[in-house]
């Protein structure tokens, strides 16, 4: 497993696998300029909800900076970082941990007293320390989630919610990565291959494939042919956003959870707490359309001299949808499992 | 509309509009070889249950000619046709209809004396009643189809089951045809792309905007959401095989009908009677798996350059799944809309 986002202290600039190129290759960006950070979020150069988190802070670290540097004025910069904020939150609109991540540098910065040099340094420190609490707390959720499978489950998941969607070690995927690599128990999974920007096939595939853990991919269509043959125990997602009464994840978990349940087949969703949103409702979120002939219709630019659909056709395209806490099993935090009741009696205060 | 299939006298040779290079050119194949026919529905320029039992008995009307041609030995005709017969049913493993249409054609020549010529002369009579009959069928269930149909609705269909899977009208489609065109309803369509082969983004969509019926696709994992948002009040499907317990048809139709049912929203099977197998259950069914890095990862060769999965990771690809009667409201026949009860109890003797 390799670091997603890392910042790299000799150089003062942050560093992230660039995702859109996957599984071709292998390479990285580097990014000093806020600027810079919250466009790689919006053109998907880093996705996944909590690799956006940190993301986002170590933007504010680059934001922080640029805007120390030669001023002491404490409203300037303040003024300036508030602007950064901004831009950084209005880059995606659904994943919740871009928010959380983004206030928690403001809120921390303001305990940091006057002097925007001091604040840079401390921003810096803060948005490192949530890099490694994130590789923590994914293991925590590997931790309890490996207690859900048995040696020779197949585990399915939709999109990626694996280390590359963290800094490392993931969310859906790390129930997995504890079970074979700490607990030696034989699991295999099938990925969604997850139009139409395909992160199960190119990135879940990809990254269990560098640490050998079996994988499959399947077209989205084919999960319930697989659930009917009985090729599929457990079903492990991760989520963009968890508000009360349900889960906003990677378009397709919908159909994913209905067919699950039918099938009776356990449905798990692993996310972190800073994926919680639980004083909000499925009313309250925006649910991000994204270019459709691009992403639809020319397969990511793969099929851009020859179109899958005839010209002029609209292609729907939803990134995301909702699904209702009644289809879910499990939801696996670092602090446990918990049904959708009690997700909320823990949580919601 | 145009024809799909069709036979040339002036040429004593068959002509198929090329599926496999839709929605980017609308090009013919002519065959005057069964082989080259039985490779035609092999490699799918020609597709969809009732179009591949058409282009099988014209396949069958070329073998005739061929084996006719110099010959008088009636046993020799016969076992050459019998090979032919063999060999054309050999092409693909689900879709009834080839095999229906291919002892159709058997049938009828042994009815028709023992003089080769008088055999192929009625043989290529046959294939092309055969063609005219299916449209007959097909526009019968278009009319009955339409009754369900309100004016403004939204359809899903999956895969394409139009004009292009028949000789012409198509099956799923026409009750829309026959609504907007007859009836003149306001109908929309959504379409599927239908991984991996994307029959629904490069089909379905092709045929309608040709006929003017507004359609919009979306990929498969779509459905779900589309459904929830209350974006669709009616789904219609063809089907490959009925079989007494199950509906074979496209893969990816079994989580639209899950989805549907959890929505409560009408799923229609539309199929004439030579789809039908009612002696057979599911598990009689073989589910054909073709090529998955081929169809999966190079997405039809659109991604041939830059697959969107790891190179050796396995891709699983079953052409079709099973859809339990329990979740299919009505089958629209030639003969009528019946739930699956009535269905078994009109073709069931």
């Amino acid at each position: 497993m390799i670091p997603t986002v890392e910042w790299l202290d000799e150089k003062n600039c942050m560093r992230m696998v660039d995702q859109t190129v996957l599984p071709a290759k292998l390479s990285y960006l580097e990014f000093s300029d806020f600027r810079d950070v919250a466009n790689s979020i919006k053109v998907m150069n880093v996705r996944g909800a909590p690799a956006i988190g940190v993301t986002a802070a170590m933007g504010m670290a680059c934001a922080a900076i640029e805007f120390s540097d030669g001023t002491k004025n404490f409203d300037d910069f303040w003024q300036n970082m508030e602007k950064a904020a901004e831009i950084m939150k209005g880059t995606r609109p659904t994943a919740v941990n871009l928010f959380w991540a983004v206030d928690r540098m403001i809120d921390k910065g303001k305990t940091l007293g006057n002097d925007p040099v001091t604040i840079k340094v401390g921003l810096i420190k803060e948005a490192k320390r949530m890099a490694v609490e994130d590789i923590e707390i994914n293991k925590k959720i590997g931790k309890w989630g490996a207690e859900l499978l048995e040696d020779g489950d197949t585990v399915l998941t939709h999109c990626n919610a694996g280390s590359f969607a963290t800094v490392m070690y993931g969310t859906a995927l790390a129930p997995i990565y504890w079970a074979v690599q700490e607990q030696g128990k034989k699991i295999q999974v099938i990925a969604d291959e997850t139009r139409p920007r395909l992160q199960g096939a190119r990135i879940t595939a990809f990254e269990l494939q560098m640490d050998k853990i079996p994988v499959k991919i399947e077209c989205d269509n084919a999960a319930g042919l697989m659930m009917r043959l009985g090729k599929i125990q457990k079903i492990i997602v991760g989520a963009d956003r968890i508000v009360s009464d349900t889960v906003i994840n990677k378009i397709g978990t919908y159909m994913v959870a209905i067919c699950a349940k039918y099938h009776n087949i356990p449905m798990y969703v692993a996310a972190p707490r800073s994926t919680l949103s639980l004083a909000e409702t499925e009313k309250d979120v925006i649910i991000e359309q994204r270019d459709g002939w691009h992403e639809v219709a020319e397969v990511m630019g793969r099929a851009k001299n020859n179109p899958i659909a005839p010209e002029g056709v609209e292609c729907i395209n939803y990134a995301f949808d909702f699904t209702p806490m009644e289809l879910i099993t499990g939801i696996i935090t670092e602090d446990g499992i918990f049904n959708p009741d009690e997700l909320l009696k823990k949580y919601l205060i």
